[in-house]
């Protein structure tokens, strides 16, 4: 594995980006950043060469081989690497595997889309916005108080990351954010434990060095909403 | 295997369910239908329990295990089952199993918007929609003219129907009533010989049997383009 080379094309702040580097850290693969400096309007040449149809962010390179799409290089990883400790993000036996993937998908598709939805309107349909969130999270509680049985094993994947948290983490970090921008608190502690559980292990977890600062993270996506959605 | 038990929860023209189809058929698994008659506005009491979060056609019963969403029973049906052939649905090489999930999701996500958009428009915005999807089709036929070798290997799994091939060959069945609503023509044979020999091949592949009748399809996707937009 020496000679192998592992670049990710991302932006620090990314939620999607984040996926890439939750993964590989995760799964204990060595990787190197190639940072966005302004991936909406002005994309690097490697971005848009390595992403020729959607021209997003994340890519994956591996020894040049490009792959976009923060879930499909998700399950690459999985693919390729193995676990320090032999435990894939993905669970072994079929039927499992095929949930892990729904409730991934359950958080890119109505999750991101109601966050989306508060970060960019005002009013009632942020207030409507702000309850599809919340629904989301209940949802996600219910799944995680299945699959997370003690403080030892608080994640999705059990006692260790699996592909869900790789989804789900990197839109955690943005949570406080939400919070002002929508002026409602997610209240995990009081409303969801177990995901409050699984929020505080995610940050002292194999994955907590490749987040972002969260005072910087905070001021970013404060002023990324007073240019969408200014007063 | 004799005391299997599956079941496709689908609707009989729904392009998303004929892909749980497509996928058992390509493997050799005998399947019972339970269609729903009005999925949209009467949904069945199996459909509702079996996939509570969307209520959406197709859901996957195996041994009474519910499993929605179409792309996701494609690879579980993959993991599960073994092949008459050998030869799964995605390759078996990490890096080619990614693009066929990457192209799959392009089937979903961009040529399908497109289609959607020619079912419900008019007009300038319509005429966008066509050429976004012959776009489209130009992309596709790139990528299979790489993955089919000859007339004995025409699909994009090479000489065995794929991932993509269950995903976009339902997707194909629809576009004779395209052409009409759109007012326009796919030209498969003059600008796309390559998806042409796909289209052909696939209708007299393994899994031909499960593909609603022509004539009764055109009728349903027309009467469906009436009601949800009236001259």
């Amino acid at each position: 594995m020496a000679s192998e080379e592992v670049k990710v094309v991302t932006f620090w702040a990314s939620p999607y980006g984040l996926r890439a580097e939750f993964a590989l850290s995760a799964k204990g693969v060595p990787y190197e950043r190639l940072l966005e400096v302004d991936h909406w309007y002005n994309k690097s040449k490697i971005l848009v060469e390595s992403n020729p149809v959607y021209k997003q962010i994340p890519v994956l390179l591996h020894n040049g081989k490009p792959l976009p799409e923060s879930l499909l290089i998700i399950e690459y990883v999985d693919d390729v690497w193995p676990s320090p400790h032999g435990k894939h993000l993905l669970p072994p036996d079929p039927y499992d595997r095929a949930m892990a993937r729904f409730w991934s998908d359950f958080a890119e598709k109505k999750l991101n889309s109601a966050l989306k939805s508060i970060l960019l309107t005002k009013g009632d349909t942020q207030k409507a916005a702000v309850e599809e969130a919340l629904s989301c999270i209940s949802t996600l509680e219910g799944v995680l108080e299945k699959a997370s049985s003690s403080k030892d094993a608080p994640f999705f994947g059990g006692d260790h990351l699996g592909m869900i948290d790789c989804v789900l983490g990197p839109f955690s970090l943005w949570f406080p954010a939400y919070e002002i921008i929508g002026d409602f608190k997610f209240d995990l502690e009081e409303n969801y434990p177990h995901m409050h559980t699984w929020y505080q292990a995610l940050r002292t977890s194999s994955v907590a060095a490749c987040m972002p600062d969260s005072d910087k993270l905070l001021e970013f996506v404060l002023g990324l909403r007073k240019m969408l959605c200014p007063e």
